[in-house]
């Protein structure tokens, strides 16, 4: 074991890869994440659409390597790093020196300069996020059942999700599904197939990542399940009692924000160069200007390749520059040449619309509809972490698949006073 | 379908029996809770520990009843009963008239009149007090791993529950067997297994619902897992600091209240007489005194049975009484004469200690050790409602069992500063 201390700050895909790829490679490793756990967030809008339970797709990080006894896990929150001195400052007082330093901070998301409607379009980054989405939807059906005034009635049952990306089609579907199959039967006073889900996008297309086709092929998925998507139409205003999409009010008192998307504060530790979304500007290996010893990669990193195009911000990018990372630090460590520069290497896009459709963009190979749909589900059990998530998920998939009935309807956690009204 | 409209507060075990067996009655019901999902409650601690997750021991009521189309369920706050009127009233305005009333609304811990104490001893009564004592737990050793304090480490590795009821005894042992059996391997700062875990008793013995021996059993099995019982002696003070026991002040960062029940306001809303719990007085047909059409169930209710002894405040009697309550209705509406004063049969009492031991006391038939934990196991499985369910705990057990590995140990929600400290 040589002395040389790897720190890697942030358990999401990029960090665990760098830490995973360093096994055997002698160097001691300090995990730092502000959160106790892992989060599969391609998952996460099946917790906030009450598919999923919580801890089906979050697993604690310490007990991922609690058979490397060279790596230490620490819950803490970085409050800075002194890149002269080479240390790391948390929060709490405590400081870490380090020899090579991985920032792997990720993202949440971005309001373009309104955080004011953060509190009434709640984004999805966070297990709370989830859970906080799920209680809204569930409490507006609740709501609108006790309710005795018809257009407040129909405020709480229209539902507006803000950017078509995967996590807004998702959302979009499922709540569609929720509200037009599922929930009928459970209730006396309103008919949930009156639930209006509205998906706003101010770009000319959804999923904008996909070819075309496909593009159109989920818009017209969406269509059928009885989504309102309204393309080329920015949101205007956010509030309790709706949203304004160009001129037009709508009343809608669940709104999820999918949209935008601002890197963690790793730039401004660094006091290095930002680009718009607030991501360190890296060079082609991935370290930071002038701190060779400092990588920053994922979300919070933007990195243009050699042949000029930017690495995209989705889990396979984080991955790849995880072990790319840990094998710079390997040659570094041996004496060896610097491998040549970072090049992403796309493997194909997967999205899925409501509960049987899916899309597949393999580049050549494009796919739809079920079979789409099956290679969706068994890539993403595939990614999970361990054999008793795989058997989790899978079940319950299996199981809404068989019932119909979502398991993970539990409303929990107080509400704000906001909330309330 | 008779016009005769049943109004049930509470979807605990007494007021879904309540419902179920009124199943064909030609009743309309009005099923009414604060929260929108049932609870298993004796497995509740589980959920604390890290076993299970929270959707797999909570069930929406409202799906419950999805195919009853003369079940109502209405999530509200109860804020008082008109008996004259015949009127019950909710938080939100809302007023439910009624022909019968059923409340079931159940209990939530007491502090003998120090409830300063809650907020650094936090009870076990819904999800959302599992989920805090699980974050308190598993902060702990986070924040002893990165302590440098030894005295602070120490406090923040000492756990104290209070009372030794079934709840205490479950809570010490799953602590104790986490503690000194799975995290080891996990932390590099500290060592998990010089974890104190003292379980406090004011009376004579654990478990004092079960025969003596088996009470002596339990402490034993207790014991021999690392526990600290202390018998006898009554808990004088709580702090964030720590338990003082008699005279003896034991810094202990985690404390877990499992002493003492109060009744919930249902005597108050009926203005009439209850006991020193704060439950209702009832008859010997379960109906208030004067009311012939308001029954009280459950936690809530205070009923001495013809022999004199009185109805303990446990699942199965809450259940039997609701079937009771069902029965006496029907035969009101038919005409018949009212049946026989109610009567508790018991069925026996079940408790585990830790992951392999568990003591079932069934009167003459007196079980401990493997038998009687397999016992325990698959009556609760037996207990829980739907297939998802018995499926999803009975996998976790299985899991835990192979791998040794819990499966829910998520740190989520934010702390109060208090916590923070």
């Amino acid at each position: 074991m040589s002395d040389h201390h790897v720190v890697v700050v942030g358990g999401g895909f990029g960090g665990l890869q760098v830490v995973n790829d360093l096994k055997g490679a002698g160097v001691r490793i300090t995990l730092v994440d502000r959160r106790n756990h892992h989060l599969f967030q391609p998952l996460l809008y099946q917790v906030a659409t009450t598919i999923l339970a919580t801890s089906e797709i979050a697993w604690p990080i310490r007990r991922l390597y609690s058979d490397r006894p060279e790596v230490t896990t620490l819950l803490g929150d970085v409050s800075g790093v002194d890149t002269a001195a080479k240390e790391l400052a948390l929060r709490d007082g405590t400081t870490l020196r380090y020899d090579t330093l991985v920032l792997a901070t990720g993202a949440t998301h971005a309001y373009f300069g309104r955080d004011e409607w953060e509190p009434v379009a709640p984004g999805l980054k966070t297990l709370e996020d989830a859970t906080t989405i799920r209680r809204r939807l569930l409490l507006a059906f609740e709501r609108a059942e006790t309710s005795k005034d018809p257009a407040a009635r129909d405020a709480l049952l229209t539902f507006t999700i803000v950017g078509a990306g995967p996590t807004g089609v998702e959302l979009a579907g499922i709540i569609a599904d929720l509200a037009h199959k599922t929930l009928p039967r459970e209730f006396r006073n309103i008919d949930t197939r009156t639930t209006k889900v509205i998906l706003v996008e101010a770009g000319p297309r959804v999923l904008p990542s996909f070819a075309p086709e496909l593009s159109a092929y989920a818009q017209k998925v969406l269509e059928d399940l009885g989504v309102d998507v309204r393309l080329g139409q920015p949101v205007t205003n956010c509030s309790a009692e709706g949203v304004k999409i160009g001129e037009q009010f709508i009343a809608s008192r669940t709104i999820v924000w999918a949209a935008g998307v601002q890197a963690s504060p790793a730039a401004t530790w660094l006091a290095g160069a930002a680009d718009r979304a607030g991501r360190a500007v890296v060079g082609k290996d991935l370290t930071a200007p002038g701190l060779p010893e400092v990588f920053v990669i994922g979300d919070t990193a933007s990195v243009v390749q050699e042949n000029g195009t930017p690495v995209p911000g989705i889990a396979p990018a984080a991955k790849q520059q995880g072990s790319y990372v840990a094998k710079v630090i390997r040659a570094r460590l041996a004496g060896r040449a610097a491998p040549s520069p970072f090049r992403y290497r796309h493997q194909g896009s997967l999205a899925t619309i409501g509960q049987s459709a899916a899309i597949v963009d393999f580049g050549r190979i494009k796919l739809k509809g079920g079979i789409a749909w099956w290679i969706w589900g068994i890539a993403h059990i595939y990614f999970l972490i361990g054999t008793r998530s795989r058997f989790a998920v899978a079940w319950s998939w299996l199981w809404i698949y068989l019932s119909g009935q979502h398991s993970a309807r539990l409303i929990t956690q107080k509400e704000t006073m906001r909330d309330e009204s």
